[in-house]
């Protein structure tokens, strides 16, 4: 494979993709499949094989005629590609119900994310431990991102107060945001920023429903 | 234009832009803008201006040459075809820190959902009130489904019980599950199932990042 690094010009939307195969990568693993092929991947998450073949071929040659793409090694590449074969530790600001499902939830670890660190501006919540953490004041997130190298933050506070914690969070040198928040947040050109949208999720899905009431 | 229905065989990935463009309208209305182009809707989202007009081809002539998309009409079209120019009942299984959360949530009203019950196991939580609603147990589940007609739920529980739930909501006539405990869950066909993933939108980014540490 010839690894072509960020300053290729990949469409972000190939890109948005790549984790979506890798999960579906995941998958095979855990069925314990040694080898797959675009069509397969294609079926199983509604993307046509020739698209996936498209998108993975901005990377370099995956696959073997006939045989079709090793599992391991794909899933292996990819996360290369994503740079998910480490470990990102990760801030999340806002320790109310959401902070603390997002501290707990188990999802993270077992693909390249760790939550070091949770912030909130509530007093009454400052001093709590989730799921071993300590809610830190906001007085202290410059320093903590600083010293636990935190590059990658979510946003679980409030939309009134979302781009104030954007701001702030890309002040202390995150490059990469994942906000919950119903609210676009603005941030300088070269941080990253996505959305944790359900509507969009129901909205697909209603498209194939026929109301009932 | 024309209405297309669910018969005609739109790739699905063509339906799940439909939501984005459908949030970038939004903002755009906000913006209190009157007219855009696929060019500048590519640009906001990152999709080619191809694409945009691809997609959108498929449900009929939304622009004109040379004044492009009128924001306002185009917005309604595509609610429209989302089924979202209504408001859709929904059901929170979970009443745990998750599942308070989305009962909480902002976002939903303003784009044709309203949760209207929810659900948990713990007797702990049965009886609570989370933003106006009691919480309920799961031997309510099917008779509550049904006197609300609710066709569409969010599932809030740990993964080790996401599969069960997901087998009662479909029984009790759920037809769309929006499900947030990272496994995948079996449905029936027919049944639509979407997944809130936060790790691919961070892996997303992490392609764009340079580890520091």
């Amino acid at each position: 494979m010839i690894r072509m690094g960020n300053s290729k010009n990949i469409p972000d939307i190939v890109i948005g993709r790549l984790p979506i195969y890798l999960r579906a990568l995941n998958l095979l693993i855990a069925e314990q499949r040694e080898y797959t092929s675009s069509h397969e991947l294609g079926e199983r998450l509604g993307i046509s094989s020739a698209q996936i073949r498209k998108d993975l071929s901005h990377f370099g040659e995956f696959g073997k005629q006939g045989t079709g793409y090793n599992i391991a090694y794909l899933h292996e590449q990819i996360r290369q590609i994503l740079h998910v074969d480490r470990e990102w530790p990760m801030a999340v600001v806002g320790a109310g119900d959401l902070g603390r499902a997002l501290v707990h939830y188990r999802g993270f670890v077992p693909r390249g994310f760790r939550v070091v660190c949770v912030f909130d501006n509530d007093p009454a919540r400052i001093g709590e431990q989730i799921a071993g953490l300590t809610v830190q004041p906001m007085s202290e997130l410059a320093s903590q991102i600083a010293a636990h190298r935190i590059q990658v933050a979510m946003i679980a506070v409030p939309l009134e107060a979302a781009q104030e914690v954007a701001t702030q969070l890309v002040e202390a040198g995150v490059e990469a945001i994942l906000n919950y928040a119903p609210i676009t947040i603005s941030v300088p050109d070269g941080v990253q920023v996505q959305y944790i949208d359900p509507v969009a999720h129901l909205q697909h899905m209603t498209y194939y429903l026929t109301p009932k009431s």
